[in-house]
């Protein structure tokens, strides 16, 4: 049975809570022989800034480059709001990026059909909806230099923050999210603002020349950040796989994923390039956030920190039969009516964090 | 009777069509001894390239200087998709913008109650909606330098676009906001992304200074960028007047503009800073683009544009009670039934552009 090192990071929040869940499939895995996991446990966000006053500790991020995957939880919280800019949560979440080189992550926005009801938007518009959001997840205007504030005098600051893309960045987040469209429906939709963004006018150029060159089976649009976002609300069934930047990205993935009427219930995979073995680093959290309000009282929805575990297996552990089972095991719970309180809508009652845990690893 | 000085820049696609339409009203309202305008036509966009190779010529835009307000209709379509960026259509469009000084951008995100049904939302969410956009329209990414692109050999370029906001500038939109909120719900929510970016962070720290200073007596609200994006589609009606920076601003009055199933209603207003009369430079614009698909047809819907022709007696002409009969006669043909092809969803016919002109202009 292969063994694989697996570095959890429940951060802060809520993120306890579900990482417990997580943790019951990982020992049930183990005990059904499909693999077993050396799991190691660290702090990252405003717990670790508690415990060593730093985002992250060196320590934790030697474990994460050792580890095969990393699963984090959340970070951030208002207890955490006044701290310095350089050691606040966040700065944890983009060292792992960063350090890792995570460049692509993968959201999805699918729409589980039990829960196409608690949409915002009518039911025939996402039931049936999987829409894949390709991310650039290292560049771009999160850690592109200058980035700085400057005092002016007579009160005045001047803040900077720069945009910045390479060819060849541009070029392997596109060759991601065309080999994921071959795996699909074959479409991808590119997404920036190349009528105002110097970068958005490189974006373009690469994604149509790699096109171009690699992937002309594949059918390929281009549409301005603005009216994605508009269309997303309008009609998010006409896409498949979209690519964009890192801030777009953020903005547009949570737009996706809220259309879903499925938040609570989204994974998201932050993937490396392939090393001359064919491994590659990896980190797969919820796209949901820490959830301060409603930390320590087990009502959270850990199906989003499950299913990022069944990503991991998906793309980390090369165990898609297990990944698959994983997703099986949620929709039917899901279609037995089980809800925590986030999804409860009109059902009569709710369950807790560990009972939807405890019920989806019976389902396994 | 007084006498205003009105720049039309019918434009590219549908521009053309639906100024005609508001040309209508402004005879309607010198007929009927309201008030009387000079008006000029120039062009901008694909049609002043085809003209004179620029996106807009000199003369244009000292036409656009000395009028009391200017009228865009739409700039842009494929036709000129060829063209050298700096003579693209949507370069006229922001010149304008930048030489006009118009920091402030004001768009409406208002759902006509007869239109309820049309959004993709469900009509609970949307019915009433009613929430203004202050977006920052002069600084920020789209014209911080450096913005350019760099050829560094081996194929690979890269690309370099810059966000720059000083205190000022975000000090004036901010007071826009505050102003505009205390003749509304009395509520701003601030956006931006100060968990990443620099500028956010200034945002932030001047915006809450400049509350604290001069509009405690409003509510304000932070919240980042993405998380306001989730927050519009799930539940939009919780906001009041939100504002934030041009980027953030452009996808985010698109995605809520759609939200209101109105889009191809909503006006917008770009407002520049009152001079010593009290007098500010300010250009009128409809929400939506140049639609070149329909371009010719005669199914445009003009009802955006009347409504920016509308915001401008509100907002340069000091004409409210004009203002507020363009809108009543909106709501009345729209009430009666009366539809254009955007909007006809499951109305058995729809009306010509001309022909829903004239239905306003009978209105009033
Ligand atoms: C927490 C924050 C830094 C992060 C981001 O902006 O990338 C989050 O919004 C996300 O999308 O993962
Ligand atoms: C046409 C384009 C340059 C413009 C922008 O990005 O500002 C448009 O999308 C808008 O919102 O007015």
């Amino acid at each position: 049975m292969a063994v694989y090192k697996l570095l959890l990071l429940p951060g802060d929040g809520i993120g306890p809570e579900i990482t417990a869940e997580a943790e019951k499939i990982l020992d049930f895995l183990g005990e059904a022989g499909v693999a077993s996991f050396e799991t190691e446990t660290g702090l990252v966000g405003g717990a670790a800034y508690d415990a060593h006053g730093v985002a992250i500790s060196e320590e934790d991020m030697k474990l994460a480059q050792e580890a095969d995957a990393v699963l984090l939880a959340a970070v951030g919280g208002p207890k955490w709001d006044g701290v310095p800019y350089d050691v606040r949560p966040e700065a944890g979440l983009l060292r792992l990026r960063k350090d890792l080189a995570l460049f692509a992550n993968l959201r999805p926005a699918i729409c589980y059909p039990a829960l196409a009801e608690a949409s915002s938007l009518k039911p025939d518009l996402v039931k049936g909806l999987d829409i894949m959001i390709v991310r650039e997840l290292t560049g771009g205007v999160y850690f592109g230099e200058p980035k700085e504030i400057t005092d002016l005098g007579n009160g005045q600051k001047r803040a900077v923050d720069t945009q910045v893309y390479e060819t060849y960045e541009i070029e392997r987040i596109g060759r991601v999210a065309f080999e994921l469209a071959r795996k699909r429906g074959n479409r991808v939709t590119s997404s920036e603002k190349a009528n105002v963004m110097k970068s958005g006018l490189l974006w373009r150029e690469v994604i149509t020349a790699l096109h171009k060159r690699e992937y002309s089976d594949v059918q390929l649009d281009h549409m301005l950040a603005d009216a994605l976002g508009m269309q997303l609300v309008r009609w998010p069934k006409q896409f498949d796989v979209i690519v964009t930047d890192n801030l777009f990205g953020d903005i547009l993935s949570d737009v996706a994923s809220m259309l879903t009427g499925s938040l609570g219930m989204l994974p998201s995979a932050s993937l490396g390039a392939p090393d001359a073995s064919g491994k590659r680093k990896a980190m797969y959290e919820p796209c949901h956030g820490s959830a301060p309000d409603i930390a320590g009282k087990e009502i959270a929805n850990p199906i989003a920190m499950i299913g990022s575990l069944g990503m991991a297996l998906r793309y980390s552990f090369d165990l898609p039969a297990a990944a698959d089972a994983i997703d099986a095991a949620i929709s039917a719970v899901l279609a037995q009516g089980l809800r925590t309180a986030d999804i409860k809508g009109s059902a009569a009652s709710s369950v807790s964090t560990s009972q939807m845990g405890d019920a989806i690893v019976k389902e396994l």
